[in-house]
């Protein structure tokens, strides 16, 4: 497999997880020590246990992620657009969001940030 | 403005530069020690002489630049996804490319990290 096709699996597994409401098998595409920033700004999300939570109490709103235009795969990162919707105080949501994975050698995500700011969530009911 | 309307105004501004083919204008957009990265992994262009000297061999080609949804802004940062195509090797090519705008506190960018990869370059005649 090529960088880019090793790139866009990883994500056709990530969106799966959200599919499926999978956290664990979310989780298990991160390195054990991997950190998430999401958004961009926020407090640090340091380790597999964290990791795992959070996608916990992400799934746990019914998130669901579509990809918006072809994954971009440049050295160890893979960059993607995509929407999330998603059950939020009462409505359903959608943000339009940005994600950058930095990978580590084994080819699992070592870092994930997320590019999104208050202008890119809209109430869609 | 808000953040994300002045994040969309200065995306709106580079694709305007790029459609009129005025280097010029596009390196108006940056701050005099800025920094691109081109894709992200080769050698950075450092300052505005080498950024307005990147956009002008980048506009003999013909680039221009089409957006692929919307724009992300994000605490200094502004992320967007973009088709750009151009004259490359006797035929047309697109290029499918994020690019990450880092910007400086008086709002011009600071610097400019474009993803993308081979794969995400194509042929189109």
């Amino acid at each position: 497999m090529t960088a880019h096709e090793d790139g866009a699996a990883l994500v056709a597994r990530y969106v799966a997880a959200f599919e499926a409401g999978d956290a664990d098998a979310a989780a298990a595409l991160f390195a054990e020590d991997a950190v998430i920033e999401d958004p961009v700004g926020s407090p640090p999300i340091c380790g597999i246990d964290a990791i795992r939570a959070f996608y916990r109490a992400a799934m746990a709103t019914g998130a669901k992620l579509s990809l918006q235009g072809p994954v971009r795969v440049c050295t160890d990162r893979v960059v993607f657009p995509f929407a999330v919707s998603l059950d939020w105080q009462g409505a359903r949501q959608v943000i339009d969001v940005i994600d950058v994975f930095r990978l580590a050698p084994d080819g699992r995500i070592a870092e994930m940030r997320a590019f999104f700011g208050p202008a890119n969530m809209r109430t869609v009911q």
